[in-house]
């Protein structure tokens, strides 16, 4: 029996998952990353430089979804998240960088595995997640998508991935419920979306579009603390909003 | 360096990818799936019956995508088709029902070790691609999605999910190019557009979207070989209907 125990608990070498959480912020899109540590090695000219997604190996007896959520509990503790998969990284020399190499070597039983990565992704409003680190992670913050540094591993590529992902999705499904506060004028939504895609949007088009889904409620409040020009405020229809967000949703219908 | 080759060319036990390749043929969605052998076994009560999605371990040294394209050709012989990667299924009882197990005893050097499964799809016109069954499988056919037989592991479940994503997929992109015959009536492309929904669409409403997305070209063809009532053929704009299935390609812009 206990060995049965110590093998229910093992890390499988060979599997991890990583959490690419995009949060809003004052018209940034932001992710949170954590600081490796390096206990064993204490070098100090990567303190506050060496940053990776939130991620780590899966337990052999554990589901790939329920083990995102432990991971980012243990390393950042946020948690009450839904976390979508979106794609599979499984580049042989993924881990292979020096740097990485190191890392690994002093935190991992076997560091020379190959290992395939299942990412996830997940929105939220950053106001709502106030992130501190445990476990490996000496540190956990919000880094602006703008200026992202360069992370460990194929980091950088998962994040990017991610982002299409978050592009896609925008285009069949409503998005901003989870990023923006409850009331919203269509000024900031339409930056979110800006953001998102990366490029300007006519402010009339994209009106005349976000206006049509039906999923908008105006209130009968106008924006506060502004110095003129007080726009209409808005919330989302939640039931509508969670309508189309259902998997079958379909244009075509 | 001998020991070094033989490294590389080994499987890892825990990661492998599977194949769902979608042909369509006389407005039936049809799936490639292969007959297990069971040369150790012999078991003839399963002849015939024990279908599986091709599918198999990556090499230790191999790339995802890669492992995907020499599988599904070790398996079945087909070859130059464009594979997309769709999810990773990681349920840790996932090759553990009893008809699996005694396989994998007879197949796999670690039979006991978890696997973790990243899965591809794939549409073709199954007239231009006749699989012929190699390696483990002893038969490979293409099988109506309609009446798909238990499959092996939980690869109904992995041909579910990749029916969603080709509902999430024609959403936003257009597909058929790869499904239907070079010249094709707007009765066939309902159809399709049908089978994958899985409801039937209104004619007029069907007929006045897909035309406004601009990726047909009518011919001065009608169709052949009909009773009465020849109808129009088309043929999509090929130039039009690859830039609308660029990643990019937003609703929104």
């Amino acid at each position: 029996m206990y060995s049965d125990n110590i093998r229910a608990v093992g890390q499988n070498p060979h599997i991890s998952v990583d959490c690419v959480i995009f949060g809003f912020q004052e018209g940034d899109l932001k992710v949170l990353l954590i600081e490796r540590s390096y206990d064993s090695l204490n070098d100090p000219s990567l303190l506050g430089k060496d940053l990776i997604l939130p991620g780590d190996l899966v337990f052999d007896n554990e589901d790939l979804d329920a083990s995102a959520k432990r991971i980012l509990k243990e390393l950042t503790n946020l948690e009450n998240i839904f976390l979508e998969q979106f794609h599979a990284f499984g580049d042989p020399n993924r881990v292979r960088k020096s740097t990485d190499k190191n890392w690994l070597e002093s935190i991992r039983s076997e560091p020379q595995a190959r290992v395939i990565t299942i990412a996830y992704y997940s929105l939220v409003k950053i106001d709502d997640y106030k992130p501190s680190a445990s476990s490996f992670a000496r540190n956990a913050y919000w880094h602006s998508l703008a200026q992202m540094p360069e992370l460990g591993f194929d980091h950088n590529d998962i994040v990017n991935y991610a982002l299409k992902a978050l592009k896609k999705k925008i285009q069949t499904h409503p998005i901003g419920f989870e990023l923006l506060p409850k009331k919203f004028t269509l000024s900031q939504l339409q930056k979110l979306y800006e953001t998102i895609i990366g490029h300007a949007l006519d402010k009339r088009n994209f009106r005349r579009q976000i206006i049509k889904k039906g999923i908008l409620k105006p209130l009968l409040e106008k924006q506060k603390h502004v110095p003129h020009k007080r726009a209409q405020l808005f919330e989302f229809d939640k039931e509508k909003y969670e309508l189309m967000n259902k998997e079958d949703y379909e244009i075509l219908s």
